[in-house]
């Protein structure tokens, strides 16, 4: 199996999914600037693995510091932390994986440099093992929902390239693959990016699960034929109510899915969640460059000068969720109580 | 204003809209096999379009039948004919445009041959005249349904390129803007063909209309965000019942527009409507090539032997359908006794 992104000694290195399925390239990246620009380029994507990327960042940088004090260690350390928070606005893992890091700095700032240092490289190792066992078991809580023979519609990619690895919606395709059922997913294709096209149909396939690719604008044809028994995406950031960011058009297909009575699933890890949000029209939502939307490939697919939007996000209103499928077992409404339940008070 | 096909000396004449926004090319068919291989491959799109582009195809191909006498006539007829109704399934505007040449036949077939290929280039010329009459009158009735001030979402392209001139969907837009309002549009881009970026992005930048393009799962944001007044498509065959078969993802639109209580409008002649076919669940959707969906401009999207569906269009029932659109005014539910009204008895 191949890796998202992992730590090694010559810096961070993550597979490059802007050019799969074609190529199969890692990168190294030796700085925490140069991983900030991996994630605002999106060569980490998916709010899990920018969560762990970010961690890493951090770690990186850190471990360049030259203060020998914790006074001017602290100093530097926010700035490496501020321009890795800068870097995307939508998922909440970014924010979650930088704020721990800091913790370790203030839970360790009586240790010698050197060892807070390794502090901090340990912990981002540590968020890295434990967003794949965490995947597992939003796997084992998800794929209790399926039954075997069912065929499941996902949109974008919350797959292994998604995350540390495994996947979180397919990681619920993969769970319920592990106990014996037998699963077919359609993917969207996901316009601009094309993450289901390039990510979701490559990693399945390379998984031998049973996968068909299709347009946007074919889900809802799709659907009224038949095909699909369940929706499972991913989320990148869950307001306190259980209203769901995710990658743009998860709005569009939890309506179609209500309008075909089909169950609508949201799989993130408890990092997702973000409490201090009450709704989901809170949630800041990135506006693209408008070349994802006009070129592909370096072609252009529209006329020059024309007028575009391309939001990266929208947001799902907890009404259309069915369930959020976590680490710690599927919420269902009422979201509020639900969720809340979730975190230790 | 460019001729999206036109009757020539030399063949017919038509803009080849695959190489739409970048390059405006002309293409001249010289006899009815070319023009079958037209309509197959897409350079003619569109409906009423495809109507025109059939009549000037069997004309073609008429006028050099090399038969002297009627039987011998009919027989050539018959192959050329058949040929044309093969290329594709779905737009019923297809069999149309060959039934009124078949007609031309039936009521002409005691006059002299050279006489009879005559009369067909002749009624092939008038359909096409009709079609820009017939669209300005679509146009006018479908412009009175909108509000200045108001923005229009359209889906795929029902404009200038899809018919002889004017367009269905666009002739609406167009109607309300030489009505004196004030209308802007948003212009699904319509994947797999790119028929929203690539045609209504260029046709109606062309003809300075205000227009903002985005990928087809952004229409359910937007339409969240208040930005969306109506909606307004083409067809490619409307059933008895107003089911409405049109362009795939035209379905997913529908069911959005009804969840975000905006109109949704059919615009479409009556050589769109197929009294024939009781129930839009009859009318045969064609499944074109998986490397429309796996390639873009030659390029690779997807991984090699991935599965792949590729509808061309779906059907909207019509519950979901505001108003039709025709030229002899807007039916509205219940369509079997509108639509029914619509034709002589």
């Amino acid at each position: 199996m191949f890796k998202t992104v992992e730590w090694k000694k010559t810096g961070v290195v993550m597979i490059d999914p802007r050019l799969l399925p074609e190529k199969e390239v890692y990168r190294t990246y030796r700085d925490y600037k140069a991983v900030a620009g991996a994630i605002k380029d999106m060569v980490v994507r998916g709010a899990p693995a920018i969560g762990v990327s970010a961690a890493m960042g951090v770690a990186l940088g850190a471990s360049k510091i030259k203060a020998k004090e914790i006074k001017g260690f602290r100093k530097e350390f926010d700035k490496i932390a501020s321009l890795l928070a800068s870097t995307r606005p939508t998922a909440v893992n970014l924010f979650w994986g930088i704020e721990r890091m800091r913790k370790v700095v203030e839970d360790n700032s009586s240790l010698a440099i050197p060892e807070l240092k390794a502090r901090l490289i340990a912990e981002a190792k540590e968020v890295h093992r434990e967003d794949i066992e965490i995947n597992k078991l939003i796997g084992k809580h998800g794929g209790a929902l399926l039954k075997s023979g069912s065929t499941v519609l996902t949109h974008c990619n919350a797959g292994a390239l998604a995350t540390a690895g495994y996947g979180t919606a397919l990681g619920v395709i993969r769970g319920a693959i592990e106990a014996g059922k037998k699963i077919s997913v359609f993917a969207d294709e996901t316009r601009p990016f094309l993450q289901g096209a390039r990510l979701t149909a490559w990693e399945l396939k390379k998984d031998n699960i049973d996968v068909t690719l299709i347009t946007d604008n074919m889900a809802g044809y799709i659907m009224k034929k038949g095909f699909i028994h369940a929706v499972v995406v991913g989320a990148d950031r869950i307001a306190a109510n259980g209203d769901v960011a995710n990658k743009i058009g998860t709005y569009s297909v939890a309506i179609l899915a209500k309008e075909h009575n089909i169950p609508f699933y949201v799989a993130a890890p408890l990092s997702t969640i973000d409490l201090k949000i009450r709704h989901g029209d809170d949630i800041p939502i990135e506006e693209r460059d408008s070349s994802e939307v006009t070129h592909m490939k370096g072609k252009r697919l529209a006329p020059a000068g024309i007028k575009v939007r391309n939001p990266a996000f929208d947001v799902t209103p907890n009404r259309l969720v069915s369930g959020i499928i976590t680490e710690k077992g599927v919420v269902k409404a009422p979201y509020v109580k639900g969720l809340k339940a979730l975190f230790p008070k």
